[in-house]
């Protein structure tokens, strides 16, 4: 029954052989690596003049000063990582290529970040998407919560289908929001021209004087634009070949929509002397401006919705593409390097969902909250990966290889400064938290790289003597005299000559009786009884079994437990779960088997 | 680490032996079934005038008379249950007493009844006791249902530390209770008498008309004050001896102060002109009233806070109790009757425990919701236990047989018309829940009893064949050559000389080396080397051990599979738990024996 539902949801298993054929065109490439990226225009914008409305009318003069030069910042990223994408065709985010050129610790530190950023990614995008919702629908504010996990739930199933179905669900949203941007500014500029500027502003209050650290935190808010570059770096495997320069382009394009679209919403934005509110989105204030609420307005906004609640998509291939390669070098459990039965790795897929659904819930679905967290680990991969291709560079020596590497110094020393600007200006806001977590994560990561490493060593057959089994006794617990404790008798007598039986005696005519019928089933058997004064089967039974160690004969000793099994799943509601609890309890001592032997009943 | 916890929370277990001594005097037995009984003096004479004040300043008037009608419908119930515990001088509760008297189904509907009942008054209890502290404390109130929860997570612990030691818990406040209960009604009496009547009251708005029906239904809502004198029946056994002589006063003893209560609060706020109010309780507003905010209010307001938190006591004994019966005759689970390491019911008091958190957390808290749901199952549950006892004395025919079934035949009579009362005037208020459940609960029961019944048949050795092991074919599953699968082989050619190998072929050139390995180390031991197209281990192991099954010699087979146990418990995450899984498929195959052999890791 779990596997039917689990086929309906997630399609029919596809087999290794069709690997291949999940590869993506340019056009539906961009918009499942675009998704992310564009998406910040919604709240990237909203995060620079949510800081400078703090610093009051004037404040909010220097908005488009630094969408300009969060413009300048995507370019130098963009073309750092076009770099990167086609010295690391295999695919190549920021954890390869700065373990590959730093070393272990930096690269597990950009790993970290990574990871983390993937997954406040999907959390951030679904708040925003949401808020655009709720802007447009003030009714469902309420239920925000609620609709943000359905949403996460509902894009994590789409990608345990497969990467190509996603792309090909999204790529329509995704080309409809960068339209109706296109339109919102176009409009913008165009009612500006002939109608004239709108009325002048009311004067906004100084909470905050206006200073250089608000401005750096304005341009630290709107760096959170950036996220989502990273994706295509680790995706270039996704791609059709030839896959980097598939990639490449793919990225510029992106970077390029991007930038445009952060500084003319800002522009528009300004131009039209929008203040930010808490309870409406900044382009959903503009939509309303420019249309009214008019179909077109609700289009935007739905549009946003949908291109936000997609941005998810990105992290949710992304998370579990980076935390397979980490695991495939030992850094994280295995089973992230697994390809599911639908060939993504679906275990990775799993965990991003829900760890973000629960900072959705925990945070209540409010972005702001969110976003100093991730920009520092943004930028801190950006920049570990940017000084790893320096010294790529510098050590292959390639042709043109001092332009590259100055493209990519350039691009170090540019997100270095971001991250130090970030981490100052974003300390108490939150950047603390990430600041804590990476070093965490790196020693947890460690910690794994050397349960795995001393593994190996451990499970190594040189100089290795196999167990003695010897007279090989064997333990049969019994409760009372029935087919199953004879099923058992017959397997037990099966594997060894040397069979005890033991029975906890928890009321004495029950105990007296089985002694008798013993004698006649089994008089061969010793069956020995076990006081229990505290009424407990398992204290007994491991204290015998512990006594017995000491006087036994080879390495290994057997408990047989005679078990029956429900015809149906409630009656195992119905039977004490002795059995499992002993077999998990015997598990962890040295030199026990505990084996069930089933006796099915048959209704 | 985890037996240490449970150590610090219930105690050390205790001896069998020791079960006689948990037996109560009558002052601490008052305590613990009283709670209950007295504690609803806090709910329901609001209950009452919650209707009433439907039906404007004219209906109000009719509460006192409502109140004395219940006064005389406990001394009924009273002197009817006396007389059961003389009959079941054993314990006898509605369940035993109607199943006992008139068959299996009646009983089984009272238990179910009294089952829901148990419940929901832990449940009403505890939102009514946080109700009396947010009275006094607003500021408490958005925290109530955590409030409520950790109430009752607390009274549980102080149950399964075993019955007599939360006798000695409990009593002092109960006994504070009656007290403040007395003084309130004195002091309004008082007051009433030396300072006149207070001032006429404000009209009553009239939003449904007076009307025989709105006086039943608040007639309904009182009964909620006559829970828990059931809980004395059921627990005769836990009264010292002469058990039913003490348990019989204890009884009458509660029903006389129960009665008195509800008629003085009822009484008082007749006089006061009190009119319920949704933020604050009646009790609340008398005692503001009479007292004013003073250390005499603050004081009144605890009592009834910690009485209805205690009173959730009574029905974590009573449920677990009742429970214990039922699946002694095989009703309930098993697990349902098992001592606990304290000598307490652990399980039941477990499940009601937790069931009452859901409904508290599912209500948000909320009495009112709740208490039309209880009234018809405590009523349904006393008129079939009267109605067995009329049949029992006519049966029995003792000295002044006549006069104890008259006595038992009115109370059946005086219970029956108030669950129709009940029923009819409550059914869309909630009552139509329990009407639908308890016939879904018996169903439940027999279900239970039908497949305990059947598996007695399923069991008996009468005409049993044992099975054949004949060869015994063993099936090794291999993932690589280690420690662990030496191991597991060596104790396969203990057990049996017929041994295949099988391996998943999941990475070709891995499993070409382990061929070549195997060649070396166990040329005797066919290696079967299994396709996997979809990358499962499960699916080809499961379809090779079925596919075995046609072919096999002997009854049983045994899948062996090597594990290896990590030495720290955070390494397990570092494991497939394919064994796991393998081993509960293989659980629910006929034959099939799944053998874990455990390598024990070091570090």
């Amino acid at each position: 029954m779990i596997t039917a539902l689990k086929r309906l949801l997630v399609g029919s298993p596809m087999a290794t052989a069709q690997a291949k054929q999940e590869r993506l065109a340019k056009i539906p490439a961009l918009a499942i690596f675009a998704s992310d990226l564009m998406s910040s225009v919604a709240y990237g914008p909203e995060e620079i003049l949510l800081v400078l409305v703090l610093g009051g009318t004037v404040a909010l003069q220097f908005a488009p000063a630094i969408a300009v030069s969060i413009a300048v910042l995507a370019a130098i990223v963009a073309t750092s990582y076009w770099q990167i994408i086609h010295a690391y065709p295999s695919g190549g985010g920021a954890y390869i290529v700065a373990s590959d050129n730093l070393g272990t610790l930096p690269g597990l530190s950009a790993g970290a970040a990574l990871l983390v950023d993937y997954v406040l990614t999907v959390s951030v995008s679904t708040a925003s998407g949401v808020a655009a919702i709720t802007s447009a629908f003030p009714a469902l504010y309420p239920h925000r919560v609620g609709i943000c996990v359905g949403c996460v739930l509902l894009i994590m199933l789409a990608n345990l289908r497969g990467i190509r179905e996603t792309g090909r669900i999204f790529a329509i949203p995704t080309y409809w929001f960068i339209l109706c941007m296109a339109l919102l500014i176009v409009a913008g500029f165009y009612r500006w021209m002939t109608q004239g500027p709108p009325p002048p502003p009311a004067t906004v209050a100084v909470v905050e004087p206006l200073s250089v650290l608000l401005i750096l935190r304005a341009f630290s808010g709107g760096c959170a634009s950036l996220t989502g570059t990273e994706a295509v770096a680790n995706g270039v495997q996704y791609f059709q070949p030839p896959e980097s320069r598939n990639a490449g382009i793919t990225l510029i394009w992106m970077a390029t929509i991007l930038a445009a679209s952060v500084v003319g919403v800002t522009f528009v934005a300004h131009l039209y002397h929008i203040v930010p509110q808490p309870e409406e989105t900044v382009v959903s204030m503009l939509g309303r401006q420019l249309f009214g609420r008019t179909w077109i307005y609700y289009m935007t906004q739905a549009a946003t919705a949908v291109i936000l609640l997609l941005a998810i998509n990105t992290s949710l291939a992304g998370f579990p593409m980076l935390a397979s390669i980490m695991a495939k070098d030992g850094f994280l459990p295995r089973q992230l390097a697994h390809l599911g039965d639908r060939l993504v790795y679906s275990n990775g897929i799993i965990i991003c969902a829900v760890v973000s659904c629960l900072l959705l819930v925990i945070f209540q679905g409010s972005t702001h909250a969110l976003i100093p967290l991730y920009a520092i680990g943004v930028f801190g991969a950006f920049t570990l990966s940017q000084a790893g291709m320096v010294l790529h560079w510098s050590r292959e020596r390639g042709p043109r290889w001092r332009l590259h590497a100055v493209v990519n110094a350039a691009g170090a020393v540019t997100t270095a400064v971001v991250v130090s600007v970030v981490a100052v200006s974003k300390f108490v806001h939150g950047a603390w938290i990430v600041v804590i977590l990476i070093p965490l994560m790196v020693l947890g990561f460690l910690s794994v790289r050397r349960h795995y490493d001393t593994l190996r060593g451990q499970l190594t057959l040189r100089g290795f003597v196999p167990p003695k089994i010897g007279r090989h006794p064997v333990v049969l617990l019994v409760g009372g005299l029935h087919r199953g404790v004879v099923t058992a008798l017959t397997y037990a007598r099966a594997i060894s000559p040397n069979i005890t039986a033991i029975t906890v005696d928890l009321e004495p005519t029950a105990t007296a009786r089985l002694q008798q019928q013993w004698q006649e089933w089994a008089p061969d058997v010793p069956l020995v009884v076990l006081d229990s004064p505290y009424r407990s089967v398992m204290q007994p039974v491991l204290h015998y079994v512990d006594q017995m160690e000491k006087q036994r004969d080879g390495d290994y000793m057997t408990i047989i437990l005679p078990e029956f099994v429900p015809a149906r799943w409630w009656q195992h509601l119905l039977h004490n779960q002795t059995a499992l609890l002993l077999k998990t309890a015997l598990l962890f001592r040295k030199g026990k088997v505990a084996i069930s032997i089933p006796y099915h009943l048959d209704r």
